[in-house]
């Protein structure tokens, strides 16, 4: 497998083409960036921590029967996935309120939610990344109503599986953002990265936050939380 | 039948009891508010015309076997209706961009959806009424599943009975606002008003707006819009 041209650059990864039109590499970046782009700033080994985690996130996923676009990890910073269109909706699951939807329902931060919470977020800088719900999906048409069933059962699932893993290693997972893409086959199947950049991860105990939210809120030791999240997870 | 106490005053209209524990009299007021209550004003005979457009669609709806709170019109202000429990959701229903909508979905105003769109905000003046999906309601705890399929069933015929009725008009019916609420029997029962001030109507021919958008914009001739719409309605 030979890495080719550049085939797009996004906020937090890089993805290339290879000699295999099926497969790509994503290539994980240390910037960071925050509120649709308007904060920037670069963390020194984020990049290798996300692509770290990320992988094993994906490689638990596909032992519990759960696959997606990820292949294997190549390097520190690269993976080999495969090639996928990404259905431009943010999934997001929430198990306990914060950030917008503690804002949305009036809600304080840290309060459990009776059930999960699913949400679907356009894809549009532009935009802002609206929340949007089914007839609105329906009418921009970037979803069927099989493909969003697929998705949300998917979504609900790996909720599950990520939840009690990480609760194991004394973490909860308040919330996080899938997407999806489809294969050439046309099958609905995850994507993109799972992260704490993507998702809300507190200590159990303490509720000390060990994800972006250090970055968006100026916390500080936002590497030494992704690096505790890898050790927690029995990565280095 | 005696009007006795006020129960309650909202921006556009008054609730009383009466001397039967299961009827209310509402009385519609000529205050006008928009932009949850930040633009504020008086419109000369807005009450009236209302009452007696709102009082026309739920005849018209009630004809067709449509059931809501309604019972009849007492006088030019006044309507007796059904007492219910208002369920706090705002149901709108889209058939053409504009508004919000527009400004979610980045489409421009006037182009037609390819389907009716329902959407769900959350009545909460202090949470400027925010955008909720399924999920959201279930966690909430607003409306049962079953609730939510009665409302969205009762939302789209409601949508295809106004739009044949008023396209006979020479009026577009591009979106509007709903509330139901649980009468003492636990049904869902349509309630609140529908008049031009919770629906956006067009000149089929013109697209000159007839409603509520001609004080939220300063566009001038509210009263004269509405007297319009009532005019069309075959109401004087």
């Amino acid at each position: 497998m030979e890495k080719r041209d550049m085939l797009y650059e996004g906020k937090a990864k890089k993805v290339f083409k290879t000699d295999d039109p099926n497969l790509y590499v994503i290539e994980y970046k240390d910037d960071a960036t925050a509120f649709n782009g308007q904060k920037r700033d670069q963390i020194a080994g984020k990049g290798e921590l996300n692509n770290k985690i990320s992988a094993l996130f994906f490689e638990l996923l596909r032992s519990k029967g759960l696959d997606s676009h990820y292949v294997k990890r190549l390097s520190d910073r690269e993976q080999l996935v495969r090639r996928v269109t990404i259905i431009p909706l943010e999934v997001v699951v929430r198990n306990i309120a914060a950030g917008s939807l503690a804002k949305r329902l009036g809600w304080e931060e840290g309060r459990e939610l009776p059930r999960p919470v699913v949400e679907f977020y356009y894809k549009s800088d532009e935009l802002g990344d609206p929340l949007i719900n089914e007839s609105h999906i329906a009418v921009l048409g970037v979803a069927t109503p099989e493909q969003l069933d697929d998705i949300t059962t998917q979504a609900l699932k790996i909720n599950e599986i990520l939840t009690a893993y990480l609760r194991a290693r004394n973490i909860l997972l308040v919330d996080f953002k899938l997407e999806f893409g489809l294969d050439a086959e046309g099958r609905v199947l995850l994507a993109d990265e799972i992260s704490p950049d993507t998702c809300r991860f507190w200590d159990a105990t303490t509720r000390e936050k060990l994800d972006k939210d250090r970055f968006r809120r100026d916390l500080g030791g936002v590497e030494e939380a992704y690096e505790e999240v890898l050790h927690r997870l029995g990565g280095q």
